[in-house]
């Protein structure tokens, strides 16, 4: 933290602002420049809001130093952490596809694409029985009988289940379904969720909130961390801009920060990045380039009368062809797509 | 609903938009143009995606007609509507004031502010106890007791009270302290909260989320008067840009759109608006001047020592001063500060 | 300038980063914390690019504290700069309202508009000959012919000009026939154009750039007056952000931070801000209320047939209707609106 | 485009709107919905400014539908456009190289970064004479001796030469200098400068302006290309935004939907993208499997002592190793690096 004083500071206020900084516990430093003083603090900051330090007179602004997130920190942990599931792992070295329809509509569409996805190698299927939808009006899921029927097309294809978690109340139901559980990009911060997850036994795959930093995201997987539940992914899905030209804008370039300040994996959701399934193979491909850990894609058997999200969606077809350029690329990157 | 095609469409892709619209059981209606030929679509188009027209050949894009809400859309509702508590009234012809620190603290500070309060005419006092943080280590709000707390200084000095839900866990304790019900800002699209309290009894002040469109933020409210609570109060708080003079950046000229395109009434909260004191009074009194319903102001009886957000509260005699300065300008407004 | 090291970073690792800061001719404070080490950096900042310290080995961040304006700023000229033409003057205490059609069409609606203005007490008029359009075939201003009028109605009815320049070839033209040239948003940083008014004897009303942040609007005004141009008005008109209720986002929470760091008067124009004239009247009172020192407003003898901008452009009695407002909301504020 | 009538307007004020329509030589077809009429509009749009329409009594909103650009449009010229310079292409099935420092700072750095270049095979070589920097009191660039270094170095080595024009006083030896010239991020929506270089025998790298939306972007192009300049490069060097991990924010999904509107090549700037030398590779190499017909690369043969953006700069050994990268990475692409 550190304390930069107007230019013509009196000294008695400089004096006043080192014995608040002292009556916070903490220790100032007083740092004399040539046009005006700066104070450094040290000490342990987190349970003061020294905003308070800034509206003090001849006080113009203050600077925050230390980064607030600990457990999510690569400061704190070296290494790459490798999320496993039963099925397979999500960390460097590889590519994990999660590939699905965006809801459960029925239980033959979603056998369907979960025999699919396991004839093309793919071992972990998205699909919501649980959909956060702007409008009331529209199709919010199954519910139950959706988290059902993933756990019986679970149990006879052997795939792996990510899929959305909204609220604590169904916080049980989706936690016995799922491999990974979902938080979507509007309950980043419903902080009352992710304390519940950081209970859970299984992973969370953590969606970027639409106009998140990167240092609320990481906040975020922090309070997942903090109740216990280190197995956090990291899910870019595109922020919300002024550009028009698609649904949301897809920040790859958050990638290789996010690698430098977190040792946590990162997955990139082309789909809902993009909003259209034409330019998905594209942005999959630089996803994959440009360092992710992993791919959620929206696969459909019909995408045309979909539910939700259709325009959105790969067909079967497109999905195969985009997997194999997938593979293809993974080889001069010394990646593998799992 | 409208399908612009591509210059070169054929007439068979423009066959096929057609029987795919029909398909949806709507109504297509041709509009050849000079150079491109356009449909319109009308029939009911809630329940379908549209959004999978756009992937077929030879379409160039696809532009939403209809609004999709309806209960809080003017058109359905000429009239305003005036949200009503024991104490006062929010709604037109007057500027309601909703002032108080961001948390419950203690009781003694609590008690303090709401006899400041009504000592100025203030009728409704804000006050958290449970508090959305970023940093699961910051203080979290007093739960449970800071309601109790509310609850006996509301009974003492007759003071309406605002206070956040964060959860559905704890719906009927805060429905029971609260006069208004106050969503917060990422929980503006918590869909299984705002059902929640479209069953409460008491008004829900709708804080508009950090990057929600204004057709998104009355879809949020759609969704609290689709379960049947037509109490609705939107609350303009800052919205996340680029700009960084501030901490969000306060978009008051929202609140003609706003009241064109609804019924509800809208209030301003210029403290997270601006994040810093000494920016207040000038946002409070040019909210007022562009058309607010209401103010929530963040005072604080010493918020220098503030357990949270003290940095952008105002000292009593601050708020005093600013108080009378709305009255001032209320007046050539025709309205009243209640 | 603060540099903070990573906290693993080694002895030899701060070292170099000590000596590369004495290489620049500036001197390094170290400051050991509890965590890690941050050092503060003093001395002359401007001819180097600082950023360079931020890429050396165990350094995590850089953090720049003083601001790099200084004509601009208020900490080097406490006074409020009060701008002046033959006619008028814009700075403290007044609230002065240039006014006039987007662009000029021809010698009759200027004509009009003038002795309209003059008449109801206003003394500034805007109006383009030179007009920065999006599309190459939209209409772009009457240019040489535009101004020549300009100077005759001007002559004619004693009203000041404020008029655009696009670019350095017109500089001496526009120079003559404005009494205040305006710099438009899209030539904010427009290096070149601000050298050349730099060198103008008449002020400059300096629209904010689309994404423009506070600073870099501050150091557009350094540019000109750090080439002898002290006379230099600041223009909010909106920002870009994904809000798309209005035009563009009318950012009058930069009126307080911007009087704050700043002593340059600061006008607001509300036409471009909305792009809606039933918008305008209603953020005008904003302006006025939340400190602005002038407004910019559109208005058009026959705005259905303008031929731009006609759509945000008020009518001769709406602007009557709305000038009265404005005088009776400035006495409670002690202003006077010329 | 298409006018959308409110639920009760009145059939006298459809009338209206028809006539209106009529008299800006437009043919309306009226399209009458359930609850709603909305009005199509056909002829030639180009001239008029539409919004008025939207300020008549009854108008809900208007839909704009044909695409303002022409030149510029993939509708109009289907094939992809290659630009070519003496020394190599830019457009499909290739990824063009061109790298080099900020700015010309002296000649020793010029004639070692060129023959580094031209060892490894790249083509092209960037280094700006002119720099628009926000502070008037960095370096501004060495101006015509910067020109005349490039000139004498490209004699020597062959290279080609990217470089900016900030203004139309220097364009004629800009242009004379340059093989392609570069028009700056600032100045894309300079329409002198736009309208200058249309004029100009050389092809035109036109870099995205900082809050551009893509038909912005084309516009900007089709002013060049109206005046006769059809060889015209699209630049993505960032966008801003609220995401403060990097100085900008690379928006690499703008790839896919450009190429669908336009046929004109588009390349990408990934150290302008980032502002950090560790996160270039990495964006690099997403750039090239984004489908990016180029790269423009930061590099520098002493980063640490650059006069400008030396953060951003890669090394010399950095650069070959991304470049064997790139290289490695197109094979499976079916892309050349030149």
């Amino acid at each position: 933290m550190l304390v930069v004083m107007q230019r013509d500071a009196t000294p008695s206020q400089i004096e006043d602002v080192l014995a608040a900084i002292r009556q916070m516990n903490l220790t100032p430093h007083p740092l004399p420049g040539a046009t005006r003083t700066a104070i450094g603090i040290t000490g342990n900051i987190g349970a003061v809001d020294p905003r308070t330090l800034e509206v003090l007179p001849g006080v113009m602004e203050l600077i925050r130093v230390t980064k607030p997130y600990k457990l999510a920190s690569r400061e704190m942990h070296r290494e790459d952490t490798v999320v496993k599931t039963p099925q397979t792992v999500v960390g460097p070295g590889t590519c994990t596809i999660i590939a699905g329809p965006c809801s459960v509509e029925n239980e033959a569409m979603i056998q369907k694409t979960a025999e699919f996805l396991v004839e093309n190698g793919v071992k972990l299927m998205r699909a919501g029985a649980y959909k956060p939808r702007t409008s009331p009006y529209a199709f919010q899921g199954m519910g139950r009988e959706g988290l059902d029927i993933l756990a019986r097309v679970r149990k006879r294809t052997g795939i792996g289940i990510v899929t959305e978690l909204m609220d604590t109340d169904n916080a049980d139901a989706v936690e016995e379904a799922a491999d990974i559980i979902q938080i979507g990009t509007r309950n980043m911060q419903n902080f009352s969720l992710l304390k519940r997850v950081a209970q859970a036994r299984k992973p969370v795959l953590l969606k970027r909130g639409l106009s998140a930093t990167l240092e609320e995201w990481l906040m975020a997987a922090e309070y997942v961390m903090a109740g216990g539940n280190y197995n956090v992914i990291l899910c870019e899905r595109g922020v919300r801009t002024f550009s028009d030209h698609s649904r949301n804008t897809l920040d790859l370039s958050v990638i290789p920060p996010a690698k430098t300040l977190s040792h946590l994996p990162i997955v990139v959701d082309p789909s809902h990045g993009t909003g259209k399934r034409d330019y998905v193979p594209a942005m999959s491909l630089a996803s994959l380039a440009g360092g992710a850990d992993g791919l959620l894609i929206e696969v459909h058997p019909d995408p045309d009368h979909a539910m939700s999200d259709g325009a959105q969606s790969l067909t079967f077809p497109a999905f195969v062809k985009l997997l194999e350029s997938l593979r293809k690329l993974a080889v001069p990157l010394g990646r593998t797509i799992v």
